[in-house]
């Protein structure tokens, strides 16, 4: 007979068409075989990793991906240790970063999952700035929004995980750095912490007008970077200071995600500006870069050992508040990285 | 006393809203002084270029440039013969192009004229496939649209000048090439005349799910690169049949420019779109290519000798015709490209 190991999962269960939460989960309680495969392991999760793109992938159409399937656990970044490994790369109580999802336990290949160093950087870095908000925030920026010394770089959603770090990357590499995040104690945080040049409170203004005229006093030689990872007014506003030869860095679009995922929602057409300025926009996504994140380390790793680029971390405590916290992320909440602790 | 050469002109007056048109100008005859400074080149101008960019410059608000300023003469290129020259370079007689405006004859500086050999080839390409809507054709399509042998280019507009042009540069660089214009004889010319391997007519389809049916039909791997000369409807279809880091060249967007060039129309938001797919927009203008014609001359120029690359010319009769000329663009009236000969 073959011995279990309990794991509870949070099943994802039925499409949310605003909000994503409880109600579109069912927590459950099931067995794993103890008896792994060889080349397999068993890993115990310690740390949840709470992305935007998560969300994306409950529309019902094709994103960037097929529709995450229902009736699974739900799909995500996870760090934790080993309790069991046919694979002699990883011993019983290595910390490892895998992709296994909402379950307190699970079973991996061995190639499905990296070997963390705990002593060469905290391990929730994996889900950081070491992992894929630092890979969207490092290669978007440098290669699709190609930063030169004393451009300005605007940064939407500045204060959440992969805005904070693209931040930090902007001054860098010699830009003026101008911050727009939701409220004053995030704004306060992007300049006193983070060094940014300015920071622009969004929502203590009352319209786009009143927006565009805290954009323009900010970049008074408009726009030449713009990384954008909130969509709608926000960027309607960013992209009509663009400067010419602008690049408009595609990473997310979360004012989108709880209503406009399947049907676009209207907003003012923006192509012929990008004719008169010649400038470019550019879809991102981490996972096209993920084959150079030997390249990013290298540089990046550095930094975060010196404590020269830092990412704040949220942290949720429990298992069970994982669905909330997910639907939390599109309410502009949270400080930095969302990581909810098992 | 200074003998005096008579010209008429056609004075830029008053700021179309809509459709423009000869109530926007005035037409005069003046005189220019026959005594022209050294340096300085007299000509009579014989063919005008008629151009959809002429219609953005008269927006009230910034575009690509300042405004054109109005109780001037119209600008635009020209091509005409020398009848007085005090530059070395040009004999009377000499066929040269210039950007001297809607006026009969006008007076420029050498450095500002090209030097046009018949011979060679008609001078009217120089306005054409040798001049800017070929510069616009080849290095949008080759340096922003980057196109491959295989992948699929819709190219809107297609039946235009710089469409033609982008519909035969993307059959030499090995494309399958999809043009989209309006009404049957513009399909027939792009696919018996061109080579294009499909044509929708846009007029043809009662709306946008009939006409995107019509593009997945005729793209069944979806869209490579898509070169946008129109906007509006048709490129929001286009735009959401693109395919895994496409490219998107906005060229023109001339369904626009009768009604949104100073406060932009709503239309769909597309930003999601472009990060699922990791595509591109890259906004591209003729003159920053200005410097690089000898290179496109080099690889083009002989295509248009062994007649291997053609660009249909519309010709209207009368310098009186040129404001209706200017008008009749956004109609998509016109087969190629449209010139005024004087």
């Amino acid at each position: 007979m073959t011995a279990l190991i309990e794991t509870r999962q949070w099943i994802y269960a039925r499409r949310p068409a605003g909000r994503v939460g409880r109600e579109h989960y069912d927590l459950v309680t099931t067995s794993l075989p103890a008896d792994i495969a060889q080349g397999e392991v068993m890993l115990e999760a310690r740390w949840f990793s709470v992305d935007p793109y998560m969300r994306i992938q409950q529309a019902e159409r094709d994103t960037y991906d097929v529709p995450h399937p229902l009736g699974i656990a739900q799909r995500g970044g996870v760090v934790g240790q080993v309790i069991r490994s046919r694979d002699a790369r990883f011993a019983i109580g290595d910390w490892v970063a895998g992709y296994t999802g909402w379950q307190t336990s699970a079973v991996a290949h061995g190639d499905a999952l990296t070997r963390l160093d705990p002593d060469e950087a905290p391990v929730t870095t994996a889900l950081g700035v070491l992992g894929m908000p630092g890979r969207t925030a490092w290669f978007g920026l440098m290669e699709a929004g190609k930063p030169k010394p004393g451009e300005t770089l605007v940064v939407s959603g500045a204060a959440g995980a992969v805005g904070s770090l693209v931040v930090q990357f902007g001054l860098k590499a010699g830009c003026r750095v101008v911050g727009i995040a939701g409220g004053e104690a995030k704004c306060r945080y992007l300049i006193e912490r983070l060094g940014a040049h300015a920071a622009i409170d969004y929502k203590a203004h009352r319209d786009v007008t009143a927006l565009t005229a805290a954009v323009r006093i900010a970049c008074p030689r408009g726009v030449d970077v713009y990384f954008d990872n909130v969509g709608g007014d926000i960027t309607d506003v960013v992209i009509a200071q663009i400067a010419r030869r602008a690049r408009v860095v595609i990473c997310g679009q979360i004012s989108q995600y709880d209503g406009g995922l399947d049907v676009p929602p209207q907003g003012p057409r923006l192509l012929a500006h990008m004719l008169y300025q010649r400038a470019s926009i550019q879809g991102i996504l981490a996972r096209d870069y993920t084959p150079r994140m030997d390249e990013m380390r290298r540089i990046v790793a550095p930094w975060v050992k010196a404590g020269e680029v830092v990412l704040h971390e949220t942290i949720v405590e429990g298992f069970e508040q994982l669905p909330e916290a997910l639907g939390s992320l599109s309410q502009g909440a949270n400080l930095g990285k969302l990581l909810v602790r098992a």
